[in-house]
C-alpha cells in the first residue's frame, strides 16, 4: 500500500540521508555530493508556499518523497525519488507519482510537467507509462515532459 | 553537543537509509550493496540481548549510530558510524565513541575491543586517538583493536 503524507521538519534527517546517497542523487540535476544539514533545513524552510513535499509511505514506512511545485501555475511541476534503493523497480514510485498527479488534479489543474535527466532511463520509462510526453529539452542533459490530467 | 540515546524501531528507516549509502557502507565489513528492509528489521529484532544500539544525537538531531556488543564478555565490542557524511572530520564520531566507552565502563567492564577495515584510515586514527591499540588481524582486511578502560 502506497500513500502520501505531508513532510514535516521531523522528516528532515531521513530526507537528508536519502538525498545524500550517491545512488539517489545521481538522478538529481546538478548534485554530485552529499548534502550539508544547514542548507537542507534552509531549503525546506524557505521554499515558496506554492511548493509541497510529501513523504511516500509504503506499508506505512517512509521510503521516499514526492515534491510538487509551482502550484500557482496552470501546469505545476512534479518530482519524486525512492530513497530506499532496494525498493526500485517494484512500481512504488509509479504509484506515488500517480497519487501526486491526483493531488494536482484535485487542485483544479489540468496539466502538469516535470524534468528528468536523459540518462535516468528508469524514470523516463515510469513517466511515459503514466502518460507523460516529451515536450523538448529542459536544462543541459534534461528532458522536459508534460501530461494532461 | 553529542549524546547517545537508545535506538528504537522508529529509528529503523533512518538507520536503513544511512546503512544503504555507499559512502557509509564502504567502511563496513562485507557489505557492497544497499540493505533490504526485511533483513534490516530482522537484524534489529533478533540481536542477542547483549547488544545495544544507540543513536548519536548532534545538536539533538540523529546523525549516526554507536553499537555495543558482547556485553556479557569481559571485553565488549564497540562499533560506530556517522550516517550524515558531511559531518565527517568534525570530532563527532570520536565523542560518540568516547561516550560509548563510558557506557561500557559503567557496566563494570575494564576492557573493550573493536574491528576496523585496514583501509578505513580515518577510523583507525580516531580509535588510536582514544587509546585503542592494535592487537593483530581480525577477519580478512580487518584490524583487531582493544583498549583498557
Amino acid at each position: 500500500m502506497v500513500r502520501l503524507v505531508d513532510a514535516t521538519e521531523k522528516d528532515l534527517p531521513l530526507m537528508l540521508a536519502w538525498r545524500s546517497n550517491p545512488l539517489v542523487y545521481q538522478g538529481f540535476y546538478q548534485q554530485d555530493s552529499p548534502l550539508v544539514w544547514e542548507g537542507h533545513v534552509q531549503w525546506f524552510r524557505e521554499r515558496p508556499s506554492s511548493w509541497r513535499s510529501f513523504i511516500i509511505l509504503y506499508d506505512e514506512r517512509p521510503v521516499g518523497v514526492v515534491t510538487i511545485g509551482q502550484l500557482e501555475h496552470f501546469s505545476p511541476e512534479i518530482g519524486y525519488y525512492i530513497g530506499e534503493t532496494t525498493l526500485w523497480g517494484k512500481g512504488i514510485g509509479r504509484e506515488a507519482v500517480r497519487l501526486g498527479l491526483e493531488f494536482i488534479k484535485e487542485q483544479g489543474k489540468e496539466y502538469c510537467h516535470t524534468t528528468v535527466l536523459m540518462r535516468n532511463e528508469r524514470s523516463v520509462r515510469l513517466l511515459n507509462s503514466l502518460g507523460f510526453k516529451t515536450l523538448g529539452n529542459a536544462r543541459k542533459g534534461e528532458i522536459w515532459m508534460a501530461k494532461e490530467l
